[in-house]
């Protein structure tokens, strides 16, 4: 371990995402040790110095910051990692790029495509390191649907349909605004669960299945006005609290995708499934090491969906953990990607989803809000 | 027994749904023993002799024809049900009801809504009994959900969301037309998953949560080309292979539905769920005994979704067949609309869906069709 | 349908069995048409004259008696269909067997081996056409059991199990004894979950798996007293209100069997499992059209338990009925038997299975109440 | 976390538990950061230099020794745990304890009663904190259980049942011994599913139903003969590949246990189920973060079993996590158990299960296979 090269960590940001970066950052030296970088925890920044500070002590990060341009201005920082509200992402990304600073940044991309525009343009122009935690591709049943899907199994594909169901906002008392409630100012996090939510299912959508052209969109905001905890008033609420679209995909599949709050019962509900012409695949994230998979191929009388328990050390990313039968949680998607991404550093390739690749789910996004606001089909621009 | 009143039945057609419906008829005596009438099998009709003489003495019709029209000129016939593809259904039903005949149509009511109108408008005319055989209201699960969506449990509803999954047409070696595959002629069915598959999921989603005032849709023919049975020639295929729209219902909540005969490893899987504020409910069809119901009153460590059995003597219909956790099958949802058929007549109520609701059906059938074709939003004029 | 022969039934009993057994004789002729006899309902029995004329009206039987004797006496009666508690079994088919009448025996055979036997050796001397409704065995899932065992997919087998778990028994208040509760009555019923349960149980599982040699038992009888309906008073209860077995199998596997009536939230979860080197199976009642298999041929990285939905023409009895996708029900387990039972009758051969199978089930039993009452393992003398 | 106090922690072993131990101890400090204590990696042990070499390495051990006296005689080690193969656990805790080291144990305790007996007399002696890591205790949703269990929520218990289901052994040609095939070795196992598996079982069965008080059990051999990787030649398999037992509970109830390494397509499953008198509960490894529960007091139309996705933050552990809906996995019961050990450092209460706690889980798996090998039914002598 001691002959690994580092690369040197500041961090921006002390929510639900900090912690699961940074804790990605901890473990991925235990699990891949083949590794040639490793991380060191060299900063942490947020505005509250108590805060951080307390942050800074209970993860083991060497010191703190509390304004993001003095860690960015540091020479001991090798690589930014951007957990901050969305509309903080475009001018970090973009000073951190102007600085020579890797970059992971936490989805969704940026608020707006003319946001997301500029911030690959500085990532182009410094010829830095990036990924976006589209933290998802690396559920490792996930990542067998995509080792199923390439191997070419499916055949000509028909139908990709995929949901995100929450419902903690259904309480008209919940108020809006804050450190805790930005999800649910546009103003800070640009729009409700499309950015939110089904931006995951789109960039998932796009790497299993390729392009989305054309899509046509319905939005709902069904409470319409909440206290903000800014101003302590109440407010108009300017998000989506739900978003369905359906769209066409470049390979002429269709697809269909619903994101919402007020689904009661439903937690983290993401689920995709994707229909080709000799087999199915299924998956949610409920019971996330589980695959669903239909082969037409089987023998009539025996076919079936299988549930398939990616345990095992021959399924991506199984070998790192224990033993077959024995589940890994959320938290090692998150792993995964840090291990991918420092990976990347040794063979000098890009570590996907770049912020070029995000930047094309950015794009979707859009054009699914355009498409509600003006109840029409809209084109995507996607480049993919 | 011998004390009931006498219904005698006519069925034209000698197919599947001929099957369900005739059985329905010869089981509703033995299961619903207080019915004060009784259907007497008078007569079934088809074009072939030989098969509908065969049909007749498998099942114990009397008698047969091969013209329906002499079938509807019998005194000896009280009901018409009409079992033939949807391109005749209009003719059939404004002759029988001319005749002052009841009618038991099968799904969909007509191929447009001009034909249903005038189906509409000649039953109206006629004052006969009426009835469309819808029958998935009539799975005990499902009208238990019925029962849960009335007593006001769940609120403020957000979602309802419904599909059909089938996979039956997926080879392009499969002809279209001719007696077995008239479902892919869009001159005899008037559409394809629309009318065959979304129909249904429309009657159960209005039924249980109201009108839909305005839908967006997207359809797709996969196949572009097929022999058809009846010229022997390759023809383009005029259906639609998948659907898919999203909608407003007139109570605020959003709807998204989608069909398709492309979705490898389903069979039948008609799924539905509704969201509201307080509750949520889902079921479907490959699991048409279970019932799955989401409480947000019950205490939190202890919330989940719940598996009903609904197979208890206190659930619809139950208390009719065996024991509590042995369950029925499909032919039972015939099997109770025809016993429910045959109670209305006691009371002189309608038997829902009567004509006017398979009608308001068709309405959010067509706009589907003319919104997928003009790619544009359209209002249904739905009446509920 | 006019040119069958006939098989004039008379069945004695009229409760929830009584309505299968009709139920199934009534529906044959529509769904098996190439049979060549087909049953006339005859003659129903029972002692209570009220109940048993409607009885025969609801279902249509032409005649009753309110004497089994008399029933049996009869020379328009060909077949006698024993429905009535099992304390009866022995004296009514040996007289029925005696007076040269075929006999369908519900299950199980009798209350002892030693009353089983001289059923045995009574339709053995009179050389009458015998079944026993064991009708789990042609449940459509169960029957596909079957061929695949017998195919050899499965190799070696190393372990069987199963459990039958109910919950109606729970209450102290429910009495015992008297018409509807006479299975809480050992006198009448012989042993509780022993007979009625796991007698189940035992049946498939020697048919799926071969004879059983020996076992290890243990029995409980939760609630110690009961008010019986016959005297009016608190009585001692004599049955077994739960029992669990192991077992060693002829073919060198294992078997574990449980039964209760004391497991809250079960209704009639009959379940069952069997672990071959190749591959395993399992199946339960509360999902009845679904078979767990599990191969473990499959590519190693797709491997998984396929839930294959049984509802295809290609599958046991199935193009019997509806289309792929539809269920069916508990019923028609009992169609499928009385069925095969009119088809044994073209050829001769015996419907499994008989009486003597069904004394090897009822050796197994008592093998079993041996073994818990005396706590020591058991030989079962079955011969298989 | 500086100002901690400091628990240094010595561990011998090097193979998966030696990672699941490790791992909780690093991960301690960024979950539970209230713990007065931290966790110190002073050392770890085992007999090649270079693997152990490599493992200090790679997972931050301060130090490393190749003979586990060495490492018990160190001054600067407060906790030893042991990792190493259950022949030595006896040996290796004995001397720790009489070195004065608090010692956390992998399960079982030992190979036999006498064995764990000496190691409980040691430890009481010494007065040494002690635990054993029966893991499962800890999954969230077996906890839950236990908070049910202790509510009074069940009522009388009726049933408990519970099974560990692999198939990793199927294969003739797997070798037994040596160092990553010694469980196939009675030897140096003590046993085979008994002591590995039904062990856990067992302890989770006494934690939240109380005390075993006799047993039945039966236990199978199915490959008879394996090469034996130290001897290499081939050599009778001593331990036993299945063994199932039915069981009494102090408190009335039957127990009724499987475990076997020859269920084809079960990994891990360990699956557990108690009836109680107003609700049932039951749970799997497989979908580990899911709790199956059944309320009799539910209304009863809409009564049925609720799955319980345990990933709140008022629910056991959860709060120490991500959100709702994201799922934890098998390493987390680790962490819980070292994060509970610690905290019980600071009230010098014990950390269950404690020496003496598995001691009686060792005297049940002892009874059980005294009992197969006699064929007749064993007192436990558990004091619970």
């Amino acid at each position: 371990m001691h002959n690994k090269k580092e690369l040197r960590i500041g961090l921006i940001g002390r929510g639900l995402m900090a912690r699961t970066h940074t804790n990605a950052y901890k473990r991925i030296g235990d699990f891949f040790p083949e590794l040639e970088y490793r991380p060191v925890l060299k900063a942490v920044c947020a505005r509250s110095e108590d805060k951080i500070k307390e942050f800074a002590e209970q993860w083991g990060y060497e010191s703190y910051e509390t304004d993001w341009k003095a860690l960015i201005a540091r020479d001991d920082i090798d690589a930014v990692d951007i957990c901050t509200p969305n509309s903080t992402h475009a001018e970090i990304a973009i000073a951190a790029a102007e600085a020579g600073k890797m970059i992971l940044c936490e989805k969704p991309l940026s608020r707006t495509v003319e946001e997301g525009q500029r911030m690959v343009d500085a990532i182009n122009k410094a010829g830095v390191k990036n990924t976006v935690w589209y933290n998802y591709r690396r559920v490792p049943a996930v990542t067998l649907i995509k080792q199923i899907v390439d191997s070419g199994k499916l055949g000509r594909i028909f139908h990709y349909r995929a949901n995100f169901l929450q419902d903690w906002t259904i309480s008209p008392e919940l108020p809006q605004g804050g450190e805790a409630l930005w999800r649910l100012d546009a103003a800070t996090a640009g729009s409700g669960v499309t950015g939110d939510l089904l931006a995951h299912c789109i960039d998932t959508a796009m790497w299993l299945n390729g392009g989305i052209t054309d899509v046509s969109a319905m939005t709902e905001t069904f409470i319409k006005e909440r206290v903000h905890q800014e101003s302590g008033k109440v407010q108009k609420v300017n998000i989506d609290d739900a978003c369905v679209f359906h769209c066409h995909f470049a390979n002429g599949s269709l697809g269909l995708f619903e994101a919402t709050r007020y689904a009661r019962g439903h937690k983290a509900l993401y689920t995709l499934e994707i229909n080709g012409e000799h087999a199915s695949l299924r998956w949610d994230l409920h019971d996330m090491n589980h695959l669903e998979y239909f082969d037409h191929d089987d023998d009539s009388v025996v076919r079936g969906w299988r549930s398939i328990l990616v345990t095992d050390s021959d399924q991506p990313y199984m070998k790192r953990w224990w033993i077959p039968g024995t589940s890994i949680g959320y938290e090692h998607s998150f792993i995964h990607q840090a291990a991918d991404f420092f990976k990347s550093l040794e063979g000098n390739e890009p570590c996907a989803p770049t912020f070029k690749d995000a930047l094309e789910t950015q794009k979707v996004c859009e054009a699914v809000l355009e498409s509600a606001s003006s109840r029409a089909w809209k084109d995507t621009q996607v480049e993919w």
